[in-house]
């Protein structure tokens, strides 16, 4: 009915997470009736993100600079420091606005199952800017799973010896609940009420 | 919290119909983390796209290239015009793969209110198409809609001396559809179209 390319483009959004093949051949017709309105906007930021991405060299956000938005800000706080498994919990937890501090990105989580062990997530690089000083408090703020906890109990031994208050989003969220898909508020409260690692 | 150029991104993807402004940086996110196997094939598509993106000269479909897909393909049957308001009916009964024949988009349906008279439709292109000969029977598939209906009476009016059979969708309830839960205008016309039961 459509040609290839259009085909191409359809599947390629509904390959987006909240887009299915039906919503996407919509998205298509609307771009397409909208060349100046949708299209060319839509074309050039994702021009300028393809051609500007990159993983910051010191948290491992991913931005269209390096380093990223959040490091560069000069208004963060650098006493305050946020470890998260992935780019998404990051962005998730940024997006309250409640963390006023900085991050940084494991790249994973420790697991057993899928071999993955400590030398293979962002830990030296996290252990060299906590020794580099001037951060007073880290939040471990790793998801509410099994491998989330392992994780965070793994790096509580690992910063035992720096002078640093550890913290972690307080329980509260639901069991087996992944910060990317939590509710703003339920994040607010889990922030608010973070405590000391005992 | 991240930089202008994502933030651009995320608006873009925000105005598409399915993705509200949560699931555009849940979308903005997976592009970058997926460059290559995500970003680069959207960035691809929607390059081709743009630059191919035409409306087609014969009967108004978009597409990326003139004439369109429908319109060039031999294996559809030229006895049988179906007539739309606009490509997105085109698309929408496409997409149901059960009328073989071709399409004309009339860029709208008359309507009083908002000034749009015979004139500002591709009617004269429709007769022309008609005029030429090779037409059995023209489907019109306007909306259900008041003004929808007043286009549908003003073509058949238009189309009265042509040798074709005018047909049009049928009206009543939808597959499924419970009479408890129909609107009064449905049912209304469901029940003056009743039939014999065979
Ligand atoms: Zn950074
Ligand atoms: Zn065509």
């Amino acid at each position: 009915m459509a040609s290839q390319e259009i085909e191409a483009l359809a599947n390629a959004l509904a390959r987006l997470p909240g887009l299915g093949p039906r919503s996407a051949r919509r998205a298509v017709l609307h771009l397409m009736k909208r060349r100046e309105g949708a299209l060319q906007p839509l074309l050039a930021a994702l021009q300028t993100v393809s051609e500007r991405l990159s993983t910051c060299s010191i948290c491992g956000n991913v931005d269209t600079r390096d380093p990223c938005t959040i490091c560069a800000d000069p208004r963060r706080d650098d006493k305050s420091l946020c470890v998260v498994e992935e780019v998404s919990d990051l962005w998730a937890l940024d997006r309250s606005r409640l963390f006023p501090g900085r991050y940084h990105v494991l790249g994973g989580k420790l697991s057993a199952l899928e071999g993955v062990r400590p030398e293979d997530l962002s830990i030296d690089k996290l252990l060299q800017r906590v020794g580099a000083g001037g951060i007073d408090e880290i939040v471990l703020a790793m998801n509410a799973t099994l491998e989330g906890q392992t994780t965070a109990h793994y790096l509580a031994e690992r910063l035992e010896t720096y002078p640093v208050r550890l913290t972690q989003l307080a329980h509260g969220l639901p069991v087996g609940g992944e910060l990317d898909y939590l509710d703003e508020g339920t994040l607010a409260q889990a922030l608010r009420a973070r405590r000391p690692v005992a």
